[in-house]
């Protein structure tokens, strides 16, 4: 447990506490709260510490990158004690989300946001790929990732599909037009909800995604590199900075990011 | 002047006149027309063409790429006759706009769009820039065309710039970092408001734009590739099928496309 | 049949005549010959012209874009006359070959050049892609093309990945790496030769292929654009240029490339 | 000073040692090596440690990073003992390696590699580039780097634009076609031998380069990412491997890899 006395003579700084401050990610976070001039690192708590620290180190926002075993109870002193909490740990269910309702509802002015992924860029190419999809007539999705990769395609390309599926039912359009009918199996991808994604694994590669849209005559491309892990820490820091703005339960940073 | 006659049966379907019906863009809108299901092509107007036969033909929108020099008569034409108007033809000052506006305030329910570009992906990726600018601490746009094009950068890249410096200032963005304290002249490009803009010329481009936007650890970018000139049918028929529900002057046809 | 009289002055200029001249490809070797400063465009054959206004009219070589069931006649013909034959004509198998070799060690000095594609960016990516690919622990082949092709993986695509397998067969190069263990069906392409191909199909594409190879914490990527049927031109031109100085049988423009 | 004993029952592995084993790159270096199957890691040597522990350990080749004050020194020692030597250390000019030919003729059989960039990708790029440049009229290099890069443009672009230019110049290749007669200071990039480079810096981004080459209707683009500072390592393999049959000094890894 790490303490550092919060600058007297800035009270608008916002006072932030982590749980799970010693793991990879955790101490992560740690690091960036310490590097930012608007926030003051209160309190790091992990197994074994008093999380009863938080509420001694005056801590109003929390963030969370814990296990699923803990985090229910994690957040259930933050609600009961006021305390804003920003949460990255999985393992959330429709189930754990009414529990986490029910608990807000006591406590109004708190607000929990519950997010599977802070990369900034990553959140604004789904949106941008779900937003522009009616408008073309194709679309696909090419993820690039590093070979020891087990799964294929990467969560957020499925994800990515599955957003740009439910655009084009919404706005109507039609089916992504296709005419092959000779090739090999597997050259044209696996189909998600009627959108082609296909899987490249390459050394040196890190995470990728491209969302190709086309329509008469020109293409537009939306594409994510993500080189390096830290790259979530931009996203955290916002959630932090925003989440006393929103009371209540929250799914998803993009309803912090003001994309209109 | 070509005519045809509209499918009774079909009431449903709007009757569509094209203004410069023979010139090199007007003659694709005119194609772009006929091959559409839902609209019908009344009847295309050219130099020396009675324009009141858009009047006969029972048009509802009329789409005008003609010249500068006639574009004001043409629309106070339709305007006085209650015909929507889809606008590609340029030359438009804050006086032009001011004397449409007092026209259609003495037609109200007639809508006119005046848009200076038709490629939905050009205009989604300056929308899409401006969104995400702030979001990341850096973003520089690079332009590619081929080597004839005399100016450099393209209209497009000052205009995307421009767009990106003001969201950035609204948002209260810090300057982009740059480091460079030692090269050669123009390495790091031009400078539109703050942000680097280079143009690059090689045969065998045709018009191609990228905004590179970056964080810590990430990237995101927005590529629009221009390939054919007809790229811009697909938005004259979007301009066409919503101007009813847009009375009035509108300018840009992002308006129209409902991107949140 | 048009003919075209030599100027006299320039008697370093050569003397080309087209085969074909009034067919689609034809027509642009037609227009690019009587473009090009170093050569002199002498006489067009096409179905019922007299092919021996070849020889009445003094051409050197001759480029032939005709049908499979006339070129080994037109090519006896040229060979007999000891007149050069740049060929772009499919439809040459081994025995084909065969008797052409027969015919030309009957009239040495004179070359004839057979290839299947005459696009310098598609053969540079192809040959670059083949040299590097031992270097090299992972490479894949993504191609991208308009939805309306039939066939995926693409012809060049499939011949790619030929040229790379066999490349690192012959360096003793270990299996590429994947430890994909779950997915969907085609995520990961079709496999040719142990390469794995992506075919991606997006209206406003027209011919594009990209190979990513990667090592340890870097990655190379070789990507050939084709965006007007025209880029072969430069390619038949560098043909003409060359195959007096390469006389027997040539099989693939790459030879007259001096690619080292 | 560390040390391991080879394997006696593997006669046909190569006997590597290090100097400057202890900073940054000579620790990758012995890592990489302990690593390989066909290797064997002897000793590595930094300051204050006996350079003749390479003699007594068997060592057959030496991988130097060291520092441009002690290699002439060290690459003394290794020529005189017949130890082939691999070195990343800066600092050659014409004079020292005038002076290291005239060590080697004295010791016939053995081999020194000086190499100032040992990243495969990078050589590859940069040797496709010259080869594929006298192919097309247009080629512009654009580089990418991180915003905390103090030269602009990089000093592999400014090289890479040196070796087109020398391969156009070789070609008898005509200027590089450049219609630009209106726009802002520096849009058109840097003029490095009459080839545009340009220079993008934004955070997130590692080191990368593209080389874009284009003639009528097609591009070909060639493109490197260096996204980890290990990326060096399989280069230096490569040295290590090969330098045993190229005796004599050889400047350039790039005359290793066969590249015809």
């Amino acid at each position: 447990m790490s303490t550092r006395v919060a600058d007297q003579g800035a009270a608008e700084r916002l006072q932030v506490g982590v749980l799970g401050a010693r793991g990879k990610v955790g101490a992560e976070v740690v690091k960036a709260v310490e590097a930012a001039d608007d926030l003051d690192f209160t309190v790091g708590v992990d197994q074994g510490d008093p999380i009863a620290s938080l509420v001694d180190s005056g801590t109003r926002v929390v963030v969370d990158f814990t296990h699923p075993d803990v985090v229910m109870d994690n957040l259930r002193f933050c609600v009961d004690n006021g305390i804003h909490a920003v949460v990255g740990t999985t393992g959330f269910d429709d189930s754990r989300l009414d529990t986490l309702r029910g608990w807000l509802a006591d406590s109004p002015g708190t607000g929990v946001l519950i997010a599977p992924n802070f990369s900034i860029g990553a959140i604004l190419m789904m949106r941008f790929s779900a937003i522009a999809a009616p408008f073309f007539e194709s679309v696909e999705v090419v993820e690039l990732h590093h070979p020891t990769k087990a799964d294929a395609p990467s969560g957020t390309a499925g994800r990515t599909a599955e957003l740009i599926a439910a655009a084009r039912r919404e706005a109507g359009s039609a089916p992504i037009p296709d005419a092959t009918s000779t090739g090999l199996d597997g050259a044209r991808g696996a189909d998600v909800d009627g959108v082609r994604v296909h899987s490249v694994r390459v050394r040196g590669l890190v995470a990728h995604q491209e969302v190709i849209l086309g329509g008469l005559g020109e293409t537009l491309t939306i594409r994510h590199d993500s080189l390096d892990r830290v790259s979530f820490t931009p996203g955290v820091l916002t959630g932090v900075r925003r989440i006393g703005s929103f009371p209540g339960l929250t799914v998803g940073l993009e309803h912090f990011l003001d994309l209109g």
